[in-house]
């Protein structure tokens, strides 16, 4: 092609006073920027949700897909409705049983990707100012969609079963004490992101029966419930509660991201609600995504490409688990996840994840320090590992980096004095010591 | 699969206190709801946008997709950049090219369709209460942006030539006078949705000036523009002024609307923020609609296709006009579109479109009453007429149809009188008489 033009010179901003004031929350963090350095080759990243797909059939979804278009283009091809693809909203409530949970296709509303889920959800019920009552930690995603929204969020403690029932009740309390509304709970069952735990099943009814006797919507969040790797799916807050949960799903984890297909599943009114504010963000979600997605989910054994999936998966959290505990320094904490994606680990007092990352892309490591996984500052002591995308090797060589990097960073400490502690409630540190979970 | 279990029984919104106050905005017209009826096979629909999608070469398509499976799977599958694909930005810079606009890549945004790139900046620039200036009519997906982010909408007046430069001095100054703000011009230069007129090139710089004098952003919305039936395509607004317009192109009509594939160009500081916008609202946008789409580019002639699109929408174009020549009471009036999917009708004085629309689909017919394309209750005179879709015949059968319905409704109106008269600016009623310009 010919040469591009210069790019704009303008580096001032000179539509700084028009911009909407929700655009205040937009700010790119410095995790982002520094990620940009961090996807280097020769740096291994423990940083990055990315699943691994490279175990997909790619003749089978080739065929598959190209067999949609000859056979399929003009409806593939076309808009379609707001709602999404009929027989691929049957096909979830297929996907959705497994966990317990019996819905009619009606009450599913397609997303591009469970991500936009969370922001139609939040579009409709969020006004500024409003509570969302999120897990310590929450997901990184769903933060930056509740601020952009101006929600404030209200962090409730984690053990190592999950969501605190004594801690969410305090929480709601003092949330209405303080004269403001809750609209919902924000929840990650199963293998959270961050924290890699699972809500337990004792647990569940408890937290559904403070919500139900306060009147706390649930949004129930579910990308990676079928992976587990050796039990199966328990059963989803959803499956005992229709109208009070809102339940999302994705396929980024059980097929492939790259499609942008996920759901809500909401009441009826809800739904209504959903689909307007669906059809207003893009007419209709993608007609060709969704139709690859519900032609692969009918011509392969999806299921059995899941379990494929988990035991790569296993094989990976169990090369990062043993890493961790041969050569992480004692003083570290890290949880077992017996499925998902993510290790979530808490340093020695007085090491800060956030100054340290820089040290750590040097040595050509990366992870996501805490404090991307609060809106409240909290979580400098801590940061997320992911072990889905790196090799078995590569994961321990990233960990054998990451222990230089910390060994280094204590020895700074132990001269110079720690960094300030952290204060208040906020970051989950109350699980088992490390290497007494395994199963 | 097993049976269903009842959907929801709840219809009451037990929600009905907890939803956000833009929500009060969001309501399913009563359009909608016609629609459904509209949609029967034995209704001819002269509602609906869908381009004509038939003519594209299956084989091909089927092809290039099923090649980016096989060659390029693990990465077209996978989650993508926030900005959009790299190559897809470059070959967007080629589009643009062809319409006058020299961009760089850097400053293309990729979105879920032009509709999500309306929405994304609305959301980064509209507060409630702000002011969007709009063509009289204007895009009815448009205008429920508006409405959803609870900005005010001002209606400019167009003539046969597009927006009336006097008119738009007279708008800018009026809402200045009431103290609020104008956060951008939002216009349809090319074969305009749904009045068919396109911007002359004598007016193009004068409203350029304006709004540069006025300091007012224009958001200019371009997904026909390289739908002409006789001529080159214009220049863009965009390709003579760079930092003051936003643009806004799709792959939706040029090529398919089921990839939902489309962009905004904007300058360096906006283009930022709408990437936040995009990243908090699905994470990235669908990396393999995007793979599929920069795949057909590459591999077909594209260029060719269009020409192939704009002679079967000329002749669909042909087929409408001849058939309200030949057909339609005398009284009422209509333009003539030389590109794009649609006709402007006004109605005889007196008749309602919006209260003829029953009884159209009663006798199978359907259009879009032109209230739908205003924010201000006006349009109820004129109606939209879509010939992209059903073949010459039908579209000739659903203009007797039609015009069997007016009939009925003009003796009704002559027996028992007519409806209140349209007070005030609004309609677009001025543009030559029927049957003049065929060119």
């Amino acid at each position: 092609m010919e040469s591009t033009p210069a790019r704009s010179q303008s580096r001032l901003d000179s539509y700084v006073d028009r911009y909407a004031a929700r655009t205040a929350g937009m700010t790119a963090s410095e995790i982002r920027a520094l990620f940009a350095v961090a996807s280097r080759p020769e740096v291994v990243s423990l940083a990055g949700g990315m699943p691994n797909i490279s175990g997909l059939p790619l003749d089978v979804v080739s065929s598959a897909i190209g067999d949609l278009v000859t056979q399929q283009g003009p409806v593939a091809m076309q808009y379609g409705s707001g709602q999404g693809v009929p027989e691929l909203r049957e096909q979830i409530t297929d996907v959705m049983r497994l966990e317990g949970i019996e819905a009619h296709p009606d009450d599913v509303v397609v997303t591009v990707g469970s991500q936009q889920a969370v922001d139609l959800v939040t579009r409709i019920f969020c006004d500024p100012g409003d509570v969302v009552l999120c897990e310590a930690p929450s997901y990184v995603g769903a933060l930056g969609v509740f601020k952009a929204y101006q929600a404030d969020v209200v962090h409730v403690e984690m053990d190592a079963h999950g969501l605190v029932p004594e801690a969410l009740e305090q929480a709601i309390a003092s949330v209405q004490a303080s004269g403001r509304r809750i609209k919902f709970l924000y929840t990650i069952p199963n293998f959270h992101n961050p924290a890699g735990i699972t809500l337990s099943a004792e647990r569940r009814p408890r937290i559904l029966d403070i919500c139900r006797r306060e009147g706390v919507l649930v949004l129930e969040d579910n990308p990676y419930g079928l992976l587990g790797f050796d039990q199966e799916p328990m059963r989803a807050l959803r499956a005992d509660e229709a109208e009070g949960v809102i339940y999302l799903g994705s396929f980024s984890k059980t097929f492939a991201p790259g499609f942008r297909v996920g759901w809500a599943l909401a009441p009826h009114p809800v739904r209504e609600k959903l689909v307007l504010a669906q059809e207003s963000a893009t007419l209709c979600p993608p007609q060709f995504s969704q139709m690859a997605v519900s032609a692969y989910l009918a011509n392969h054994d999806w299921q059995g490409q899941i379990k494929q999936f988990r035991e790569m998966y296993r094989e990976r959290r169990d090369a990062m688990v043993s890493a961790l505990e041969d050569l992480m320094p004692a003083a570290c904490q890290w949880n077992v996840p017996d499925g998902g994606f993510y290790v979530w680990l808490t340093l020695p007092p007085g090491i800060d994840a956030k100054s340290m990352l820089p040290r750590a892309v040097t040595a050509r490591v990366a992870y996501v320090p805490g404090t991307a996984f609060f809106a409240d500052g909290y979580g400098s002591s801590s940061m997320r590992l992911s072990f889905c995308y790196p090799t078995p090797e590569r994961i321990r060589e990233g960990v054998r980096r990451l222990a230089g990097v910390l060994e280094a960073e204590m020895e700074l400490r132990a001269t110079f004095g720690a960094a300030a502690p952290e204060r208040g409630i906020g970051p989950y540190q109350g699980y088992d010591a490390p290497g007494t979970d395994l199963s």
